[in-house]
């Protein structure tokens, strides 16, 4: 089973990011976590991202604040999906981080959730629909996971 | 080689949605086009998700304008990876149509791309980006992609 | 007298709602309250609504938040008068909500309310006000209750 | 069958509203259509919706746009249920009459639809779905209205 | 010296316009203050509207939240100019009062402060400045506010 | 009679504030029109506003768009009502004039009218209700006025 | 090594900005503080701006929240470099502060930064690259200040 | 005389930024125009970034639209100071850009200006005041421009 790539651009971005790693914990899920901002440290971004090998990971969740130039920038490194979260806070609560992750010009996608913590745990639940293409158990994982939440 | 089921909720998105056909018929990738409402039809609509096999498909592309349910309301009745693509138009111009794909709650996972025609780009090349995960073909054509589009 | 069908797309939007609960029973109006997400449980959703009948039911009120595609999902597949009701929360604290509410294409309408409690008790309002198109009682009621909130 | 009224503020709404009335006319409803502006002229809408019987009216519908008061103010002068189109134009397109319109504080409440003509359409299906509760004719018309516009 | 009335859409809207009258009791302006609703009591709002005599007041300060009618419909009941105050709070914070109070259509005007307390202070300083026009006191008092906030 | 001074802040602006000037017109009202840029040249303006006496002016009308300090800084030099106008166009469409104008901290009041023509035409309306608080021909020229566009 | 101005609007905007002022004090570099409001202090202001050479000053610093005249209208009194900061706050939370600084017409240029307290700490930042154009010392700093945040 | 950098993510940004390149033109200013997108050719732009020796160059321009990276990305990777340019268009008209932009966590700055070709005017105008603080002609040149756009 592959392993899914997550970094935040800041350390104050890692209580929203959590609801991620949860919920790979709960669905049995590896991932790698890293702190890695686009702006104060592009060349570490750079070589970690390089370092995602298609074999051994199935996509990138990035999680960043305000000018949320964190996903693109995975995205114009790596041809693995990335799934963007926009990270709440700030003075405009997100907006800013949402275009800023959402209004990708063509030819660099990226998958933007919702922002905060919603957006967290459905972009694992993202990563592991993308692994459920060919990981029969993951797919299981799901349907448990969807049957569980029924009530919610 | 997987398919892409593409899904607009109107005729009148069909244009903007093209830009996205057009991107697949270069890459060389399969797709089935529907044009099926959530609002107006959900059986008919519920009727070919349903259909959607996960051995014959590799992800949902849906767009929608306004209160755009329809990529939500496929997200709920499948479990293959569901992009979202807001359609640009009406008064609000697609903001709308952004919120209403992009702010999904908890539980249920669509990667939104950016409003319009360039979002309708991108959602196809993030349905290859999915396959490329187990398709070395289609990893080829994206880098083949990428290298093309650097001058844009 | 008739019932209305309450309906809110998680337990979490249960305090909101609970405004148009009390408006009713300050009022003497019947309702059945359910907790049914059209993204999390869309099957239970759909036997819900589709067992409302139009000589037991005058109307339904649907709240939802975020990507709120609850009202829309419901008046797709009843023909009551449905009544939707943004609620406030999360980072865009209901503008989402209200988007995708209000935002209905053309042919399947819902009649949107404002963003949340005061949203809710209009609800109920609206609801026994077209009661009384058909029901004298409940005439009068709104009208005791026109004159108790004119100096609120 | 009852009839509906439909109001507008300024003549040049009127274009908008016509796609109200042509909904009207398809399914073979009745309505008293009326220029008056709540800001312009108080008193001859006042007595306008004075004058609106609930043994001959089911529904107002009232479009406006800008600082949309009118749906507003005809809610506090009748307990017939009213319907609100907010009116796309001006420099704001339209958002500033979905605020003006939707967010009524508690106490009197105002059904708003969509902006634009999608709002008017469905503020005439919204009237007739208010009519169908007790009237199977109209219940009838809908049903086929909606057939009709599955593939629309 | 004239008077201003000030009138606020219901009570809770009565703090913050406090900072209005706490500006009129400094400069020592007289004002009838009262709370009328436009949506919930239309009746007596227009009464005490009329009831404004040219000879005895200045001015109108108004001020309501979420769906502002208020400042436009005293607008309408009478020609002395009304001085709008957009409310803060509800899910907009009152963005969506401050758009009902300034986006008047043309022909009934009514000039827009600040959202909040801030607005509701420079609404009371405003009606001074229109008293001061030919009230040589008022100017002179105006002149010694203006000298008192400069290092605010 | 007095005079009404009208500014606007680049020659851009003058053909949305001409519908002001043709209210005045229509009013036989007196106003001086100026093109000065509280940007570009701020002595200009401080001159002109400076030499504004409260004998000869009972209004001041200042129409910008962008980041528009025009109507803010004309307030803070003189003691005259000053009646904003929130120019229409550029990027945000007016959005940033309205929020430039109407957001002034307390202490320094200026009446903002709506983005636009509308906005002008009211702002004209505006300054004739303070000339009518002293002045009996303006208020009849009013009432003729309101009288003619009850239904337009 | 030159100073810079830093001036803000009014006393409640000090907490902000007291975050350029730490980030000049942790890099050494001199500033002189002023609270001075272009709408209540216009002359101070003028004064203050007309006084700053620019054989002392490097650039100006300006902080300002609602309708933020301030930072263009240093622009429009000194040919120095203008930095301008949206401060936090009110119904609005900044956003009108940021249109009001952001959008300047053509031919007086402000850069802005950020919202609220990052955009203080960026401000400094900014002024101090302006000075390390021509002073080593500075650039110095700024090098190692961009090594000492990398990991924030 | 230093030269300045201009760098547009995209050819369709060239026509906007063209009014920067004028500028320079107008007022003697040597410049080196690239079109280098972050998200499409991050190689290309980190090389000629990094190639700018601020012995030679005095600031850089940076303009891009939509979930605009560039000016970002290239504030991370030199210390020379870098003025971000909005670009107009797309769905949302630029608010994303300036979002993208302006909303610079800290560490990081870049100095927005306004949305479209008054932004690429201005941001012409905002290097030279930067030059001009160690270049007495380029004071000169700005001081004849400010003269010459009194009356605009």
């Amino acid at each position: 089973m592959k392993k899914v790539a997550v970094i935040v651009g800041s350390k104050s971005d890692r209580e929203q990011m959590n609801k991620a790693l949860e919920t790979f914990d709960k669905l049995g899920v590896n991932y790698e976590f890293r702190v890695l901002s686009a702006h104060r440290d592009p060349e570490a971004l750079h070589e970690f991202v390089a370092s995602l090998e298609p074999s051994e990971y199935a996509a990138v969740i990035a999680g960043a604040g305000m000018a949320a130039a964190l996903p693109g920038c995975v995205a114009a490194q790596t041809l693995l999906p990335v799934i963007g979260v926009p990270m709440k806070g700030g003075a405009l609560n997100g907006v800013d981080a949402l275009y800023s992750i959402v209004q990708m010009p063509k030819g660099v996608p990226v998958g933007s959730m919702a922002i905060g913590s919603s957006g967290a745990v459905n972009a694992a639940l993202y990563a592991v629909r993308m692994m459920a293409l060919t990981d029969d158990e993951a797919r299981k994982k799901l349907e448990e996971y969807r049957e569980s939440i029924k009530t919610a």
